[in-house]
């Protein structure tokens, strides 16, 4: 063994050539071997790879690299063996498994290094646009089958594409990894989800096992292994555990708090020694509330925007400079904050008609607020903000707060004791901590514990096909975390209400934030 | 779990509803019940199980029956779900793969017991008789895909066939164990067992894992898993690990042996502290010798056979009373007895034609005495026997003998101090202790710690199947077996020279033996 082998999944073996003196045979031999690279009790061998072993070790002159892998109980297992000096690729493909985008990337599994990535809207989609509507489809005469169906034959036809640009075959992929949802993991293992939406919430499997690529219908390697995360229940899905490990909150000392806002909020608190997380499905307004305004980000998305206090003028960036032509999520954000700064909005978030001036306009008796008018507009129309899009982005700041609030309080911590606030997602990416923190979305801590980690998904899913000290971290993250139901009690909606305005009813929580 | 539960592979189980505060997936709900009946840190489920789940779990109020069983590292898996009411058949499939015959036996897996049996030559025979011709066999083109094909094939006729006479379907059979030699494993496992008689032969496979019945190919239920016996080397296979878990020579606190004379003799010696094993394909004369003359038992064939010390006359007993028409192995023993207590051979084992009287002729210069004239017969023939067929028995005792005396010797004990001996096998079944040891065969043992234990080997493998507690010791009986090789050294053959005397040249050990 290669001291550079000791850390990967596969591993150079050189056994002892058979004699009179030691007759094991070939397979225990190569087990034997293997058990001492992976340090397993057990090494399994497939029929298939067992009928190859005794020609090729004779040809190989009893040396081999191998790809390894384990399962759920600890036992390795032998995936592939190649020649002791091949030159060939030997890959692993990393899911992220996104109930609207997924993000593939294939690792060398030799060196942990990253060999390509692609991203594709979840195919998924065209059935129902979010988890719940999925699950309902389910329902429905093959739903379930044509719901596996989009989502396999999309990351088959994709992993093909990205081979493809990595000059590899397919069947050089041995090991995967999916991070996803507990909603989308079930649909690409074919699980029925429908009793995860039923009280009370009810997944299939919390812990799938290791299962052969070609038992999912993945088109890899014959033999290759697929390693889906554990969830921790219908809410708290594989994706956030992925987040954990990449982030390093379970070997981390302080405490630190990592925060995923896709469709759902997902919260995960905590350090080495305890775990405590929740998700805001349970939050009254977050669902899709900071997103309904944005759209994806794309070429003329507004992605930064400023109001000069004293001008009022707008200060606005688009992506690659384009004519605006919508606003993402963290376009919203800095636009609250800013609206709120220049006391274009009250402290309740409404906007002040006398402060917007002409950029005022009643539709459909709403208030309206123009960012870019049409003549300077990429969509040839007024790009306008209501008063209910507004409305909307304070009870998600609210929920979000709230959630914050309840957790760390939860376990009797104070906001401001975090060490470090993990933000994740493509949302984590983009947003200003600053805004985020003027309109009381996050608290009001210094800048510098902040860490946005980008896709901590698709970063975990990679890390443990180059990492196989992660495969047990995987299963003791999720067996330590403390999963709390977000009860929406008197106490929540009393904290709810109190972070409905801006940046808070109690502003000492915010000493950054000037309150105009 | 019912009480009778606990020792079966079929366990009853009753899971926790879920609740708001319990709402662990349905499979870890089921995982951790199985885990507690069946004892293992996990329980494997596949993915097309895992999918049936839910809706069975509801539908039959969480419970159910369940047939569970084990991978060679001690992880559990769960094979079938039956409702838990359910009066459908659970069964299982014992295999003692013969050379020559194959056996199968139904065993109920809730109760243990035995369904039917049935035996059937080995169809590898029209390849090659013995396990030599047919592993140069598998040099020839698709050889090793048509001995493969052959023994699936048979397996699989027969057990529709006896599953008809048992009244169950293929697919109520969710277990099966196979007990053979190296070879005859190999070959089901469709694994090329060519290193195996070439220094310093090499199995391709020491402890083959449970494997799908599919994977083999074998027609039963669909999921049904499949236990091939372990085998210490080339020489000492899975149906003699089966015969000292049939015997329980790994629990016992005395010294016993077991002795299984098939194509070869194989020899165990031990206790539940330690076993030593060796093999008589080393011996240079037991191989085939005793049986050479043999036929299979079937009317008309001599089993027992006495000579009137007085008149001469022989006293013939055939099968079934028919006209003779051959001698089996316990035939030729009791015959070889009588011979040298009326002192028709000598000591060396050599025809006395003065004793002989009119039976004795010269056929192409060879002495032959006649059992029963052809006037009597049941071919039409004189039934004979000649002196090279009495030299080749007198080679295969005294090989039988100096192999005992060797391994007892390996240990310093003296045959005396044995326990039990076992004698496994249709041979050990006929056979007469009392002339074997008349003729030095066996040592002089009171007759009551001789215990014939008939087919150890289906027995073994059908214990597997009734009793959980065998597998593990399956396991841990190969892996304390010393296996001596048998070195046909100077010791060895100034040994074989002293057995090849009637009982022996050492009279004193056969003190029961009067020598005329």
């Amino acid at each position: 063994m290669t001291p550079t082998d000791s850390d990967r999944w596969v591993k150079t073996v050189t056994l002892p050539p058979p004699s009179l003196e030691d007759n094991t045979a070939d397979a225990d031999r190569l087990e034997a071997a293997l058990k001492k690279a992976l340090k397993t009790p057990t090494v399994n061998i497939s029929p298939d790879l067992l009928k190859t072993i005794p020609d090729r070790m004779r040809a190989w002159n009893f040396r081999a690299k191998a790809v390894v892998f384990k399962d759920v109980s600890g036992r390795g297992m032998l995936v592939h063996l190649a020649p002791p000096d091949a030159a060939e690729a030997l890959c692993g493909l990393a899911i992220d498994l996104g109930t609207t985008r997924v993000v593939l990337r294939i690792v060398d599994l030799s060196t942990g290094g990253h060999l390509g990535e692609t991203v594709f809207d979840n195919p998924q989609i065209a059935v129902g646009p979010d988890v719940l509507a999925r699950i309902h489809h389910v329902e429905t005469p093959e739903g379930l089958e044509r719901l596996n169906r989009l989502i396999v034959e999309g990351i088959n036809a994709e992993t093909e594409r990205l081979c493809e640009r990595c000059a590899i075959g397919r069947e050089s992929i041995h090991l995967a990894s999916v991070a996803g949802n507990t909603a989308m993991t079930h649909l690409l293992l074919g699980l029925n989800p429908r009793w995860m939406i039923r009280e009370p919430y009810i997944p299939v499997v919390n812990r799938p096992d290791v299962v052969r690529a070609a038992e999912l219908g993945l088109d890899l390697h014959p033999q290759a292994r697929v390693l889906v995360f554990p969830n921790v229940g219908s809410y708290f899905g594989g994706d956030l555990i992925a987040g954990i490990l990449h982030c390093d909150m379970d070997q981390r000392e302080e405490t630190a708090i990592l925060v995923d806002v896709g469709t759902n909020a997902e919260v995960v608190l905590g350090n080495r020694h305890w775990m405590m997380a929740c998700a805001g499905a349970a939050g009254p307004a977050l669902e899709g509330g900071v997103t309904r305004m944005g759209t994806t980000a794309g070429p003329g998305v507004i992605d930064r925007i400023a109001i000069d206090p004293e001008t009022l003028e707008f200060q606005i960036h688009t992506i690659e400079d384009q004519p605006p032509r919508g606003i993402c999520g963290s376009g919203v954000i800095d636009l609250a904050a800013a609206l709120f700064r220049s006391a274009v909005v009250d402290i309740r978030g409404k906007l002040v008609p006398e402060r917007c001036g002409d950029r005022f306009s009643m539709r459909d008796e709403l208030g309206h607020l123009t960012l870019v008018p049409a003549n300077r507009s990429g969509t040839g129309e007024d790009l306008c903000i209501s008063q209910a899009d507004l409305d909307s982005l304070i009870r998600s700041k609210a929920a979000m707060y709230t959630i914050l609030e309840t957790i760390t309080d939860s376990v009797g911590m104070q906001q401001n004791d975090l060490d470090t606030f993990f933000v994740a997602g493509t949302f984590g990416a983009y947003i200003d901590p600053v805004s985020a923190i003027t309109i009381g979305m996050i608290p009001d801590l210094p800048l510098e514990r902040y860490q946005s980690i980008g896709n901590s998904s698709l970063g975990g899913a990679s890390r443990v096909l180059a990492e196989p000290d992660c495969f047990d971290r995987i299963h003791s993250i999720r067996d330590s975390i403390t999963y709390m139901e977000l009860n929406v009690n008197q106490d929540f909606m009393n904290r709810f209400s109190a972070a409905k305005f801006l940046p808070h009813t109690d502003t000492a929580r915010f000493p950054s934030v000037t309150v105009p």
